[in-house]
């Protein structure tokens, strides 16, 4: 490998659909066009309930249990979208719960090595179910509410029958532990 | 948007040197070429203390704190490498710790949006200071060893201080407290 000081300016190697392939200085890495930003949602009901959501994902072949969560500002509709209301947004979509509050717990890129993406994270308060869930029309998610004790448990039979699960979950009921940062 | 089913061949792009772009039935994303898996690093220390490291990240262009963490598989010389074995070599080349023993807590996709990456999460034990770690000839990386107890308030000093932290971190620590699964 010899790879450059990363000083000048990227240059564009392919442009698809949704992503575009950079090299900067030698680091290679995919961003998203007219995409602000990435909010990720930790959703625990009054009664204690996780709220997850599981997905076939086609870069990984596999169904994956994930944590709700969304692309902002993607799409003419969302231009200038705000993270909080994008996290409510994509709350009601994936899930079919309104948030009373978004309460943001921290932020930081998930995979600096292929991707500019950083994610965002945020504490949903006050929740109400308002609809079915399931995604936008091209999406198709299932809704998992599982009692926070029984999570782990969860997980594994998830895992025993071949589903992945995406590491951002753990990090998000670390960050939800923690408490927003001071 | 429109995107079909995700079952015929994805197409490829755009091959960069290290990344290639795929399009598999309307859905984008990067894979790299000759990487067979990433494996994540928590170790702490007998006395202790978490080994971070911190290196400036082209894709964001930000410093960024993160635990210790490699490829696997990539060039010949770490061909057909196990994902342990490589957790032991990064680690020793990041952080100048060796380790008597690598245990697995866990896999995942970080990134399914954009990329097929699945990471591997190791507890390092049995910690002994080999060597001054730094990273490879291509890297350029900072090693902090922070009692865990002040965790949080160095990674908030970070943040003042214009650093990312990748939520991996967080991951890492939520399955060091799991333990491995069952």
């Amino acid at each position: 490998m010899s790879r450059g000081a990363p000083n000048q300016p990227p240059r564009i190697l392919a442009e698809g659909r949704y992503l575009t392939l950079l090299d900067e200085g030698g680091w290679e890495y995919v961003t998203r066009r007219g995409v602000t930003g990435i909010v990720v949602i930790v959703a625990v009901t009054d009664d204690g309930r996780v709220l997850l959501v599981e997905q076939l994902r086609t870069a990984v072949h596999r169904r994956v249990i994930e944590l709700p969560a969304g692309l902002v500002g993607d799409g003419d509709a969302h231009a200038g979208e705000a993270l909080a209301d994008a996290a409510v947004r994509e709350l009601v979509e994936e899930t079919g719960y309104a948030a009373r509050e978004m309460v943001p717990l921290g932020a930081g890129p998930v995979a600096v090595g292929v991707s500019d993406e950083v994610v965002s994270f945020f504490q949903a308060r006050g929740l109400t179910r308002v609809g079915p869930g399931g995604g936008d029309h091209t999406e198709d998610i299932t809704v998992h509410e599982v009692p926070r004790p029984e999570l782990d448990g969860f997980l594994a039979a998830a895992a025993a029958r071949g589903l992945a699960v995406d590491p951002k979950l753990y990090a998000g009921l670390y960050l939800l532990d923690r408490g927003p940062p001071r």
